[in-house]
C-alpha cells in the first residue's frame, strides 16, 4: 500500500516577492512548486495538496472593491472560491505537465472545497485578520455601519477590515475527496478552503473569515487517514532560539517538546506558531504517524530522513 | 443500472433580469436552479452539471480591468478558472442543501476544468466573441499594439476585445470527473471550460477564448457515455417559425429536420443554434441516445416525456 501524505504549500511556492504580483509570474513559481510536487509523487506517495490564498484572495478583494461603482463588489467567501479557482487551475495545469516529464500520467484535479466553521468560534468575538483594502477614518466607520464589518486601526497606515481567522471544523467535500484520492493529487481546501458555517437546519452559509490553510491541511490530513501531515514553508527545519546568534536548528521535536517550545513563545504567531500547532494537532490524533516542517526544496530530502523538522508524538 | 444525465444550464439558470448583478442575488437564482437539479437526481438520474459563466466572467473581467493601476489585470483564462470556484461554489452548496431537503445525502463537487481546443480553430482566425469593458478607439489601438488583443467595433458604443470561440477536443480533467461520476454529482466544464492549448510537447497553456458551455457539456455527455444530454434554457420548446404568427413549437425533432431547421436558419446564431447544433452532434456520435432541450422549470416534466424538444436520430 502506498503511503498518503498531505502536502501544504506555503506562500513562496505560489508567488516571488522578486516579481510582479500578475498572474503570469505565479505560474512560473508554480511551475517550480509542481516539479517538487512531481518529485514526491515519483517517490511513490498518494499526495493530496493544499494551498494558501492569502496574496491572491487579498488582490481579487482588492480589484473587487476598487471596481465597485462599475460592477457590484464580491463578498469574501466568493472571492475565497474565485481563488481556489485561480491558483487550483495554475496547479493542475503545472502538476500535470511536470507529471507527463517524469512519465507519470496521475490524473490532476482541483476540488472546490467548503470548510465547516464553527459560529462560536472565539475568533469571531475578536477579528485580527485584516483583509482587503486600507480605509480612511470615515469609510471605514461608513463600512461598520452599513455592512456591519469589524475595523480595526492598522498601525498607522490607515483602517481595514479584521475578520475571524476560526478552526475548520469539517471539510464539506470530503466523500468527493476521498473518493479520488486513490487515483488523482486532489488540490483541495485551497486558502484553507471556503469558510461555511452550518445553520440550525443543517443548511451551510459562507461567512468572512480566513481559515489558516496548515489546520485546513491537518484536518484533511486526518480524514483521508494521511501517513505523513507535510508542511512546506521558506525554512529548512523549524529552528529555537530563531534569527539569534545561539539559533538550533531541530532535526526532531517531541510532543513534549513542542509544547513547551510553544510555551517559550519560541515560534512567531501567524508565521510558524500555527504550523507547530498543525503538526501537533496531526500527531495527538495519530500518535503512531508523523509530521514534517521543511521548506519546497528539501522535501525529498526531508521525507528521506535527511533534513526538515519531524515531528512526532514520543 | 442508473441513467447518466449531464444537465447544461443555462444564463437564467444563474442569474435574474430583474436583479442586481451580485453575488447574493445570484446565490438566490441558483437556490432555486438546484431545486430542480435535485429534482432530477431525485427521479434516480445520475447527473453531471454544465454551467455558462457569460455575465460572471465578463464582470470578473470587468473589475480586474478597472482596478489595473491598482493591481495587475487577470489574464482571461483565470478570469475563466475564477468564474468556476465562483459559480461552482454557489452551486454546490445550494444543490448539497437541495438534495439533503430531499433526504438525500449525494456528495456534490466541482473539478476545476480545463478543455483543449485546437490552436488552428477557424474561430482563432476571426474572433467574435465580445468580451469586458468598452475601450475608446485610442485605448482599443493601446491594447491591440500593446497585449495583441483583436479589437472591434461594437455597434457605434465603443470598442471592445473580440475573442474566438472555438470547439472543444479534450476535458483535461476528465479522469477525475469519471471517477467521483457514479456516487456524486460533478460540477464540471464551468463556462465551457478553461480553454487551453495543448503545445507540441504535449503541455498546457491557457488562451483566451470562449467555449461554448453548450458544446462542452456535449463533449462531457459523450465521454462519460450519458443517456441523455439536457440543455435548459429560458424556452420550454424549441420552435420554428420563432416569434412569428405561425410559430410552431416542437415536441420532436430528426437529426434530418433539425439539419433541414438549421439549413433554413430558423435558429438564431449564439442562442438556440449552438444548443441545436450541440444536441444535434451528441446524437450523432450515439444514434441510440437522445438530447431533449426544455426549460430549467419544465425539466422534469420532459423527462417524463410530457414537453421539452426531443432530439432523436430517427
Amino acid at each position: 500500500m502506498a503511503e498518503k501524505i498531505v502536502v501544504a504549500l506555503g506562500g513562496n511556492a505560489l508567488q516571488s516577492g522578486k516579481m510582479e504580483p500578475t498572474a503570469e509570474a505565479q505560474l512560473q513559481v508554480v511551475k517550480e512548486t509542481c516539479e517538487r510536487v512531481a518529485d514526491i509523487s515519483g517517490m511513490g506517495y498518494e499526495v493530496g495538496v493544499v494551498h494558501g490564498n492569502g496574496p491572491q484572495v487579498g488582490r481579487i478583494l482588492l480589484a473587487s472593491e476598487t471596481a465597485k461603482d462599475v460592477t457590484p463588489a464580491m463578498p469574501f467567501d466568493v472571492c475565497g472560491a474565485m481563488s481556489q479557482g485561480y491558483i487550483g487551475y495554475h496547479l493542475q495545469q503545472a502538476l500535470r505537465d511536470a507529471l507527463r516529464n517524469r512519465g507519470r500520467n496521475v490524473p490532476v484535479a482541483t476540488v472546490v472545497t467548503q470548510l465547516v466553521v464553527d459560529k462560536d468560534d472565539p475568533g469571531f468575538k475578536n477579528p485580527t485578520k485584516p483583509i482587503g483594502p486600507f480605509y480612511t477614518e470615515e469609510e471605514a466607520m461608513k463600512l461598520k455601519e452599513e455592512k456591519g464589518y469589524s475595523i480595526k486601526e492598522d498601525a498607522g497606515r490607515g483602517w481595514r477590515r479584521v475578520v475571524a481567522s476560526p478552526i475548520p471544523k469539517k471539510i464539506v467535500e470530503i466523500e468527493a475527496v476521498k473518493t479520488l484520492w486513490p487515483t488523482t493529487i486532489v488540490i483541495t481546501c485551497g486558502g484553507g478552503g471556503i469558510p461555511v458555517i452550518e445553520k440550525e437546519d443543517g443548511s451551510l452559509e459562507g461567512t468572512a473569515a480566513v481559515i489558516d490553510k496548515d489546520f485546513a491541511a491537518e484536518l484533511l490530513a486526518e480524514q483521508v487517514d494521511a501517513d505523513i501531515l507535510m508542511i512546506l514553508t521558506e525554512v529548512e527545519q523549524v529552528a529555537i532560539h530563531f534569527n539569534k546568534p545561539d539559533q538550533k536548528n531541530l532535526a526532531k521535536m517531541t510532543l513534549e517538546e513542542a509544547e513547551k517550545y510553544c510555551a517559550d513563545g519560541e515560534f512567531a504567531p501567524g508565521s510558524m506558531l500555527p504550523k507547530v500547532q498543525a503538526a501537533m494537532k496531526f500527531v495527538k490524533a495519530y500518535p503512531e504517524k508523523k509530521a514534517i516542517i521543511t521548506s519546497l526544496a528539501k522535501a525529498v530530502d526531508a521525507l528521506k530522513g535527511e533534513t526538515g523538522t519531524v515531528i512526532v508524538n514520543k
